[in-house]
């Protein structure tokens, strides 16, 4: 749907200018200059052509084929003018013209008239206040901004006109290569979803990089990203961060899970691997659009200096990544290949001296280890061999081999180290200027590796649910009933009319037990004092049967009392919260970790999009100490995960299911050897 | 002591050669043709002379002046040559000729005949298989390596030649200008701590920079960073973290004060700035000699595009620094001088558009606020203005104000980007590639402040301490006696030697109590049921009492049984981890943090050397959860902070003061609303 503004067949420039330092000039210049193949018009009242292009005086004069138009007019003519490329039946426009929603009140004014007229013309539009789209293959060139970056197989999409200008301006200057480059503006039409969905379908763009600052519709982008990831990878930076702009929270769920665990939990689902500097995310790119991932997370190190060496094993190590242990076989065929004092262990140090030929030995040996899941080879400036003939041979060693090989040959002022990475730029191998900035890039594609493996084909459906129930306890702002509906376990309680039949109820139990005053007329019950904890005898329940009889009464006389609620007290487990809350931009999320009253201070939880299927719930609670903890620790007793799972699978569902669910949370799920119980819940439904 | 390897009178070449592809020929190429202004002297059997310098046949055939000798022949030869240099009176050597310790064993027995024949002959040897050094004030060259970097100010050492080679090249290749270069190989004489000494004192070095893999001498190396720092910074990366050869611990606190820590605790300590990349450690190098320190942690952002400001503001916040809120005049002033859309709060942004004045304007307003600490300036590639402008500009404005300003003029593409960097450095204002890289920068900066500020100039004395009653008590291995000998406070308990008696001590000092054996003839006490915990009445303390003895006398049937130790039971306390060990390289350190069961499953601790002063602990408590804690948190009440401040620093002198102490621990050590105990205290004394 978006392809006329990549391919289109004519593209008309409302606005087009023949004084040079215009935008409006600009526009046609790089249409021209940079070969699109297909008709360009300028739209000019007056002028006859403009770079040797026919000019129209009006769009309406624009002759076939024309499905594309870059309406680059003041502000206040854009509407106008969008009106009249739908009348002439173009349903595409750039709006490059800033002066909208970004420059004030009369801005954002004139914004929802471009929308509405847009609308009522059905013409999609892209911006305003954007640079445009870029497709170096077509090529097409819709931006006013100098320079035409090489083709490639690097997607780029922006939410900021300036990234878009800075990308553009590094990448020529770094020799990187991209498919399409899109500046999306302020997103009246085009989405950045929109967007990821055509760069999905672009057969030349092999890896799709995105900088964005805020997202559309968050479940769509989920949806989308998640269907493109399957087929390519994608990586992210998230502007804008900040603790800025803290909404009001009712929960520890609130406070644990908030804009930024969002973003991070709506990428870790779509597969979209989130980067925090561009060098990061252009660095990843090219690892993961030029070699195959990786079938694990071991890394063998080869280098003829020793510090770089070690530089590449800390990073490995820090990047959540190992070295490979090499296989005996392995270890004995460097032996004797490399020198004696060399290093056969991993990092393999073959030493100074030897050259080009012991590296094709030692990386052969390397890539056909089973143990090798990838390879990261480095070289110092030296005089002994050259930069290039070292990429010509590590080139051909990789091409043997169908495992991820990135190098680092370092050279700042040596002609032949240029050489030698134009080699390995165009033999698809990644090299980085330090050795220490391989290894991000290679735990990149192991999280991407990991994460295609996740995948679910069959999507899992929650048994046991009864929907209807839980509708009605949540109209009624009942959580606990909510939860029991769901199937989460509430810790076991009867009722008892009265002392004496509280005392049998808790000795059927066992000591200790808590009352819980029973009342319909009485709604917050711990407040009057209607609940009391750890009884251990017969004695202290008739006591404290009496003590919640009396101050229920106190504090409302005309109250009907019906009795207590006899809870037994859970003893010798673990406490966890589970807790769930609706995000503005993402729906339903949930989280797992250590409960207990220091939830906040500990800040030991992990955050993922809901609904989970139980192994997803399980991998998010093995993000945890907590989870951990359930395994058993010292003389803390294993506790059993499965019911946390379960009952994090449950709530996960609840919130999804349910988006008059605001927050909800659980603390603590108390996890005992066997099973588990939702001991204190509550939550707060949204009012429609 | 080192100033001949940095500005001879004169240089011998040992092993000098006319052969242009050896490294004999290049050790004199680069002393020639980098114009060192002293005498060259090349040590050759047959040649006449090299390069234009008179040749001698052998090393005592030198005249006068020499004072420094670079020997690069065979392994085997070197000895020779080094005593010939001392018959000859040169004090100074460098050797880069390898086939040394890291050739394998007949090198290292090389190197001891070496080490040998320096000391005999009182000679410096730097090396060998190291690459020599460069002072580029001199001008002296004394390695092979082609190139000369530029004249700067940062001093460089590398324990790693291949590192030296690569700094060489990069910073030729960025145009970084060095003071000092230094790759120190085997260290058989110069260390990294004599270099470092010697850098402090150059007063053309003004940030010394360390690739670091091991230490000399570490309780030196700390005594002199420490003592460097305070005149100049100092920047370390330390290559090699691996978990790899961890040794056996017997406690926590092995096991989470190991090497790396130990590393970290000292570069801390000293005022080393550790960074984990190249990048990173000359980022930092250039922006600490350059500019002024932050008296604070507020950063103002300055920019003309959004999204390189956001990027700017994330890195700042991740960094641990914060957005400058700026005054209400600020803003006020920023409101008059800018386009009515602009912002006017943190990050400003002028928007596309203005020029270089309006930054001008907006700058120096910027720099006035009192709120401001320091500045970012950020600059998109763009066609309003030359970048070259705004270079003039902020170096102008910075020069009125004594505050830190860094740039992110971006720009690959254009000569002018690059002539506005060169105009920056010539300013002293660092400029980095994306703003997302400037804040770690001034992180660094922010650390050497807060470092600088924390120095004490008067050392702390510990008071009421029993030296003698320590010795005597770590002579029998009873920790808990050193502990007490130090005033570290130790449960109330008192001895009982009969049932009646340990009732009558338990009523006293209120239950719940423990009974613990009191008998010379068994050591473990609680592997034979001698430790009975948690007695609430007077019954269980008799049946304790009786269980202890039959227990006993059940282990050994002939060991004198004394009675018990009555011990009250602590509750309504916090737990903490305290303690410490000895490292071999930095001496000892120590450590604290959430205790209990879980303290290697939590990792809530942080590592200091020891000693620490009340200012120190009260720090390092700070950087944990465990000392947040102990300010109370929802129900959890208050501890006494003090209490866990005063036995951590004793118990970092008890380590301090007496090497014979491996490991010694308190978990837990038990925090009360007043006051709090070494519950538990186990320790290992090194055999001598």
């Amino acid at each position: 749907m978006l392809t006329p503004f990549f391919s289109p067949k004519g593209v008309a420039v409302i606005g087009a200018s023949r004084e040079s330092h215009k935008l409006g000039y600009g526009v046609v210049r790089n249409l021209v200059e940079h070969k699109f193949p297909g008709e360009v018009y300028p739209v000019h009242p007056a002028a006859a052509e403009i770079l040797g292009r026919k000019c129209y005086p009006t769009i309406a004069d624009v002759p076939d084929p024309v499905d594309l138009a870059i309406i680059i007019v003041a502000a206040p003519k854009v509407p106008a003018a969008v009106a009249a490329c739908g009348q002439r039946g173009i349903k595409h426009v750039i709006v490059p013209s800033g002066g909208f929603r970004e420059a004030g009140e009369k801005g954002a004014a004139l914004e929802a008239e471009l929308a509405a007229t847009a609308e009522k013309y059905d013409v999609k539009v892209m911006g305003p206040n954007c640079i445009g789209s870029i497709d170096t293959h077509t090529p097409l060139n819709t931006t006013f901004v100098v320079g035409m970056p090489r083709a490639g197989d690097i997607g780029f999409v922006s939410q900021s006109g300036a990234m878009y200008a800075v990308v553009i301006d590094w990448a020529q200057g770094k020799g990187i290569g991209f498919s399409r480059i899109v500046s999306l503006g302020n997103q009246v039409g085009v989405t950045e979803t929109e967007t990821l969905a055509a760069l999905g379908n672009d057969p030349n763009t092999r890896v799709i990089t995105l900088y964005m600052e805020g997202v559309s519709n968050g479940e769509a982008f989920i949806r989308t990203a998640a269907k493109v990831a399957r087929r390519k990878p994608i990586i992210a930076i998230k502007g804008g961060r900040g603790k800025g702009g803290a909404q009001a929270v009712a929960s520890h769920t609130g406070s644990l899970a908030g804009s930024t665990e969002a973003y991070d939990a709506a990428f870790a689902r779509a597969g979209v691997l989130r980067a925090d500097s561009m060098q990061e995310m252009f660095n990843w790119a090219r690892a993961l659009a030029w070699q195959p991932l990786p079938k694990g997370n071991r890394v063998a190190v080869l280098t003829h200096a020793g510090g770089p060496g070690i530089m590449a094993v800390d990073a490995i190590e820090a990047a959540g990544l190992t070295l490979a242990p090499l296989t005996a076989e392995t270890k004995s065929t460097l032996k004797k290949q490399l020198p004696p004092a060399a290093s056969v262990h991993n990092p393999v140090d073959i030493l100074a001296g030897p050259g080009v030929g012991t590296y094709a030995l030692a990386l052969e040996a390397l890539l056909t280890d089973p143990t090798v899941d990838a390879v990261l080879v480095i070289m110092a400036p030296n005089d002994w061999f050259l930069p290039t003939s070292l990429a010509d041979t590590v080139a051909d060693i990789a091409a043997r081999h169908r495992k991820p090989i990135l190098t680092a040959i370092m050279g700042e002022i040596s002609t032949a180290a240029d050489d030698a990475r134009a080699i390995l730029s165009r033999r698809r191998i990644p090299n980085f200027t330090f050795p220490e900035e391989a290894p991000s890039a290679l735990a990149a594609m192991w999280h991407r590796k990991q994460w295609l493996d996740a995948v679910e084909s069959t999507p899992f459906t929650l048994q046991q649910v009864d929907r209807a129930a839980a509708q009605t306890a949540l109209d009624a702002g009942d959580f606990t009933d909510a939860l029991a509906a769901y199937g989460i376990a509430l810790p076991p309680s009867e009722f008892a009319a009265t002392p004496a039949n509280a005392i049998r109820l808790a000795e059927t139990m066992g000591y200790p037990v808590a009352l819980k005053l029973v009342s319909a007329d009485i709604t917050h019950k711990s407040d009057v004092g209607g609940v009391v904890l750890n009884l251990s005898d017969g004695e202290a329940v008739a006591r404290a049967f009496g003590q919640i009889m009396d101050a229920a009464r106190a504090a409302n006389a005309s109250a009907k009392l019906d009795g207590v609620l006899v809870q037994k007290m859970l003893t010798g487990g673990q406490e966890l919260i589970i807790g769930a809350r609706r995000d503005p931009q993402f729906g339903a999320l949930v989280l797992v970790g250590t409960g207990g009253v220091e939830v906040e201070l500990v800040r030991d939880v992990a955050t993922a999009i809901a609904p989970l299927s139980p192994a997803q719930a399980e991998r998010l609670l093995d993000e945890t100490i907590a989870g951990k903890r359930l395994h058993g620790w010292r003389n803390i007793s294993p506790a059993d995960r499965t019911a946390v799972i379960d009952a994090l699978v449950r709530l996960s569902h609840l919130a999804a299911d349910f988006p008059q669910i605001a927050e909800v949370e659980i603390n603590p799920f108390y996890a005992l050897p066997m099973g588990g119980f939702a001991v204190d819940v509550r939550g707060v439904v949204r009012q429609a």
